[in-house]
């Protein structure tokens, strides 16, 4: 295996084993376990989804809808374990990011504003 | 450091150490310090960030501007250097997606298709 794969495989490890995702597996299956948490925060997140997807396809949000996503909002901001899992999920997803952004650190030496000599 | 962001920059490191990367720069620096080459590359991707911009921002895109990267990507697939480049970054792109694939896989436990155990 190139090197490269097998970091890759000890990075992978590493994220599983760390405090972020550790926690963030804890309340993703307290709430898989709570039924009544569950429905609440799929119906937010397919909500959320569809106006995504319109608006990624250029479709206009009827005023109708952003209140219904609201009113979703205003459901999920009153669950304690669901803010926690977002406020989890908004973490990892930054620390993805940062890794993201050391991994492909070599590419912006190409790519980046830089001036290139020949 | 966490034990994350050591992996990363191993990883980093591995990355730019291997042959996709040395073969990608290499590619990039000779079209860098040839004039004609690099004006071409500049074009062709330029037309082609301006019509994905239209194509997000749900813009029509006229035949003429269609013609027009037909014609930039014509001149392009002539010129031997631009596709090596070209096919560098696709293996390049690959390589990266796979890696990512990988450094991910822990949080598809949480998010896959699979059913979690309460
Ligand atoms: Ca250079
Ligand atoms: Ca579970």
């Amino acid at each position: 295996m190139a090197d490269h794969f097998e970091k890759a495989n000890e990075l992978a490890e590493a994220l599983q084993a760390s405090e972020e995702f550790t926690t963030l597996k804890q309340l993703h299956e307290d709430i898989e376990s709570d039924e009544v948490a569950k429905k609440m925060l799929d119906n937010f997140r397919s909500v959320q989804m569809e106006l995504q997807q319109k608006q990624m396809q250029g479709e206009q949000i009827s005023e109708e809808e952003v209140q219904q996503a609201q009113k979703q909002f205003e459901l999920v901001q009153q669950h304690e374990q669901i803010m926690k899992l977002m406020e989890e999920e908004q973490r990892m997803s930054q620390l993805v990011g940062e890794i993201n952004k050391i991994i492909t650190s070599p590419l912006e030496v190409l790519y980046g504003t830089e001036e290139q000599n020949g």
